[in-house]
């Protein structure tokens, strides 16, 4: 990097847990020029980025906004509302995301249940529901696409256990969100947050939020003030709804590059978005397996969008990380948590959800680990990710 | 504006309380690739960031980084850091902005003690003393710069007392910093937060702190935990400093524009630029004077990056930024809270305190008078403006 600015990253291929790759057209609006948040147009904007995430969410929730933060702030948004001192919390850890739901519901002082898998397994129902009817449930939350494994978790049973015990159902959208579909209404989820990095391919920053009349009211409704004044469901609803309450000054170009991103994953159509997203991983995986590799999850468990990717017997990993970025220009991940050092993440979402991406992986891994004294003939690789993608 | 995609914005000149104009540099530096938040040239940036921070905030606080969040989450960070149920905090309230503290605070469970004063105001440094001294202070918070009056809080006296009292001072210095001298160390200020959409000249979303080792050693020994995990200042600092800990998804685009708007700011110089703040504001005030307005804010109180402009009795305020807005694509302010439909509120603000702001405003603020059946003669009023910001 100069020292000097204007700064001029290297162009890196993205394709770790997040952030993606950004679309030419996401960067674009990115700079239109800028309007106050307050300004009618931009209020006209609003309404269509709104519309426009309910679509994605597969919902009708008046209250499905982008909040002005990360994923994380997202999350933080969904339990300072939802969550009291005392209420009675299942929590799904099956990774390092359900893991940070269950620690912010104990900061706000919430008897928290954990439900707890394996890193790289699904959580069991049967097991949720009978932690759900272990006591009076305020609130299940599990991960839908859980970021730091590549499971994606089967909703239905939980769902339905949810519901069965009047408990709020919140879901982690981060990963899912615009990578597979999230049918909200379908599902009977009354809360959810996402973010823009992964399968949106817009840059980080915002969290779309959308949450249920009833879950609303539950906020409106609470007995010890939010903890929050950034985070409050009541004001931002003020501000976002019919009233465009001044709450605080929204980041005006990010919510361009969001506009953007909803247009282009829309005009996709989420049903062919999500095929592309399974193709491209499917080239994924056939490619490591033409390479002797194999991944960490079940097939059948396996989301798209993240491939956790065992690190070959003896190995350095970071070292291939390191050689993968400087030698190759691209970003894959690690492991978190018990994964660490034990495997690489690779994420193919959104605009990286390409078979072109997957090409140049493979090319370039195979370069590396030769460099490391374990050659191995890329082509049968490519040939296969190609099939399989194609 | 078009139904349809590309969103393409009309091109308004931003002279309202914020955001403000986005100088081409930042523009350009805000869709370089996108780098990961772990990448090693993006880590290089973030020092750069906060080093030049620093020297912005006028201190050597190790812990200076902007999080991901606009002003308003800038605020809610200190608090919920250091404030816990119980302790006694001592607030400045003479506008929207001491008044949001004060309600965040009770929130979180302080005692506060509000001084207030009219809005249009400053805050009497001797009714705040004598508050710190009606008890046990933990904390005394005020406003740098009212974004909602336009008064520039004097501050020695306020620090003076609050030092006297071992009581933590907190300073929202969201319009100040990058317009005024931001002295923290030589004020004895303990933790500052600020924003990127005013006098930065950076798009809305991320919000500067910087905090003294003293007050992040009180968040540290906290007896009950920090009631926010995106906000935690013991997890951020591991994210911002040595150890690069992932926390959550760092906003880089934004922080690609803030790079570029701080090194900017210091090329330009900071003493430099807040003579260019109070010289284009000196044109304004009269500019207005020569038209027979007059501001809200005694001269001697002023913050040259936001006048409060007294509307002329019998006027319809809100007809005339619709106007300005609609006829000539320029934003002003509304008043808030007790001075809604008494003033407007004009920012001169990094890139737009400008001459060439201040002309084309008080032009069109004439022609909009004239079409609502109050002609003015422009001439005198612009050869005014020159005068005194030539």
């Amino acid at each position: 990097m100069s020292d000097h600015m204007p700064f001029t990253p290297t162009e890196v291929l993205l394709l770790g847990p997040g952030p993606s790759p950004v679309s030419p057209g996401v960067r674009a609006a990115s700079i239109a020029p800028l309007l106050g948040h307050l300004d009618p147009e931009f209020l006209a904007l609003m309404d269509r980025v709104q519309s426009n995430l309910r679509e994605l969410f597969g919902t009708q929730n008046r209250f499905t906004v982008p909040i002005s933060g990360t994923g994380s702030a997202g999350m933080e948004a969904m339990l300072v509302n939802l969550v009291e001192p005392g209420d009675r919390m299942v929590i799904g850890v099956n990774g390092v995301f359900g893991g940070r739901m269950a620690e912010l519901a104990r900061r706000l002082g919430a008897d928290v249940v954990e439900v707890n898998a394996e890193f790289g397994q699904a959580l069991d129902s049967q097991e949720v529901a009978a932690a759900i009817d272990g006591g009076p449930t305020r609130l299940v939350a599990v991960v839908h696409a859980e970021t730091s494994t590549g499971v994606l978790q089967p909703l239905a049973g939980i769902a339905a256990a949810a519901k069965a015990a009047d408990a709020l159902f919140l879901l982690d959208c981060v990963t899912s969100l615009g990578g597979t579909p999230v049918d909200l209404d379908a599902l009977g989820v009354d809360a959810a947050f996402s973010g823009t990095q992964k399968c949106l391919s817009v840059p980080p920053g915002l969290s779309p939020l959308s949450i249920t009349q009833r879950a609303l009211e539950k906020a409106a409704s609470r007995s010890t003030p939010t903890p929050s004044w950034y985070l409050d469901v009541n004001l931002l609803g003020g501000y976002w709804g019919g009233d465009r309450v001044y709450h605080h000054t929204a980041p005006v170009s990010m919510i361009y590059g969001l506009a953007a991103g909803l247009e282009e994953a829309l005009q996709e159509g989420m049903t062919a978005r999500a095929a592309r997203h399974r193709r491209v991983a499917a080239g994924l995986y056939k490619g490591l397996e033409a390479m002797g590799m194999s991944c960490l999850v079940d097939a059948e468990l396996r989301t798209p969008m993240l491939t956790s990717v065992l690190v070959p017997e003896g190995l350095d990993e970071a070292e291939v990380r390191k050689r993968l970025r400087q030698d190759h220009c691209i970003e894959i991940g690690g492991g978190l948590g018990p994964l660490k050092g034990r495997v690489w993440r690779v994420g193919l979402m959104g605009h990286g959800a390409r078979l072109e991406s997957v090409q140049r992986l493979l090319s370039s891994l195979a370069a590396v680990l030769a460099s490391m004294g374990r050659p191995c003939d890329i082509g049968p690789a490519l040939d296969a990710a190609r099939a399989a993608a194609g």
